[in-house]
C-alpha cells in the first residue's frame, strides 16, 4: 500500500508516519519510485504498537526506539517485556538514605515472601515502590501498610491473570503492546474498580451510622 | 500555640495556613488580642487532613471544603468517604453514545456478579470506568477485558482490605484522611508491585524462550 492508505489503515497522520520514519520507529517502506515506497501489513502493525507505547503508555521516542529495537534483534520476548516496562511512567519520590534502606528491607521482605527476584538499586520500579513505601511513612500512615502483603498476593494474582492474557498472542510484537496496553490501562481500570469496590464496602460497614 | 507553633508542628507555612483559614478549610483560632489567635491539636489534625487531600489525593480546594463541611456537619461516614472519593482523581474519556451503552452493560453485569450497587449516568467512578472500558475498545484490545471479572473480584478483595485498615479509626476525620492517603497511595503501590509480579511471572513464562 501507499502511504496515504497506510495512513487511513493505521490511523496515523502522513505527517505523523513522516516523523516516525525520519526517527527510525518504523522501517522504511519498499522504494518504488524515486519518491514513491510500498508498505505492507507489518507496517500497520508496528504503527499500532508505536502508538500504544506513546499514547497509551506515556513511553518516551527513546524509549520506544529501545523496545523496537529489542524486538527487531528478537530478543526473548522477556527481554523486550521488562525494557518495555522500564519506560512504562511510575512516580519518583526523593527519599533520604535512612527512609531508603528502611524501605528496601520491608520490599525485600516482602519479595521473599512472594518469591521475587528483585534487581536492586537500579531498578526504575523497585525505586519507585521505594518511594512511594517511604511516602507513607513521611505522612505518617505507617499503619496503612498493614495492608502491604496482601496487596502483594493481589499484585499475583492480577500478574498472573495479566500474563496469562498476553501469552497466548503470536509474535514478540503483539505480546508487547497487549502488555502495555494492558498494564496501563489495566491501572486505571482497577483504580476504579477498587473504588466502585470500596463504595460498596462503606456502605456495608460504616452505612448505618 | 501560636501560629508559628501552628506551622512548625504540621509542617505547613505561615502564609500557606493563612490562605486556608481565609479559604475556611481551617477553622479560626481562640482570639487572644486583636492581632493573635490561639490553636490547637486540631487546628494540627485538620491541616493534616487538608494537605493529604491536596497533595496526596489531587482533590481541588472547593472538594476538600466540600469534605470538611461534611465533617463537619457529622455527616454519616459513608457519605463523608463518598464525597472524598468523587474529588479523587481518575481520568476522563469522551465516548459516543454507542460505545457507552456498550461500556454501561458490561459494568452492570460485573456489578450484578459482585453486587455491588451502580448509582447511575453522573457517578464520576462509574463514568471513568466506563471510559476506560471504552478505549480498550477504541484500541483493538477487546481480549484483554478477558481479565475484567478477575480485576473486579480482586477490586473487592482490595476494598476488604482497605476497609479494614481504616475502620477502627477514632473519628470520621482520621478515617477520611486515611482513605484519601491509602487510596491515592495505595493505587501507586499496588501498580509497583504489580510490576514487580509481571517481571517475576514474565522471567517464569518467557525467561527461556
Amino acid at each position: 500500500m501507499r502511504m496515504a492508505e497506510l495512513s487511513r489503515e493505521s490511523g496515523v497522520p502522513v505527517a505523523t508516519i513522516k516523523y516516525y520514519l525520519r526517527e527510525g520507529l518504523l522501517p522504511a517502506g519498499e522504494r518504488t519510485s524515486p519518491n514513491q515506497a510500498r508498505y505492507d501489513e507489518s507496517h500497520v502493525r508496528r504503527l499500532k504498537l508505536v502508538r500504544a507505547m506513546l499514547d497509551v503508555g506515556g513511553i518516551s521516542i527513546a524509549g520506544v526506539a529501545q523496545v523496537l529495537a529489542a524486538i527487531d534483534d528478537h530478543s526473548p520476548t522477556h527481554g523486550v517485556l521488562g525494557i518495555a516496562q522500564v519506560g512504562l511512567p511510575m512516580p519518583k519520590t526523593e527519599v533520604d538514605d535512612e527512609a531508603r534502606v528502611w524501605a528496601a528491607d520491608r520490599l525485600a521482605d516482602i519479595a521473599a515472601e512472594r518469591g521475587w527476584d528483585l534487581y536492586g538499586e537500579k531498578d526504575p520500579v523497585e525505586e519507585s515502590v521505594i518511594g512511594i513505601l517511604c511516602t507513607f511513612r513521611e505522612l505518617g500512615h505507617l499503619r496503612l501498610l498493614d495492608g502491604f502483603a496482601h496487596y502483594a498476593e493481589l499484585a499475583d494474582r492480577l500478574a498472573e491473570v495479566d500474563l496469562g492474557l498476553v501469552a497466548g498472542l503470536p509474535s514478540t510484537e503483539s505480546i508487547v503492546e497487549s502488555a502495555v496496553v494492558g498494564t496501563v490501562l489495566g491501572d486505571a481500570l482497577l483504580a476504579g474498580l477498587r473504588r466502585l469496590a470500596q463504595q460498596n464496602a462503606s456502605r456495608r460497614q460504616f452505612g448505618e451510622s
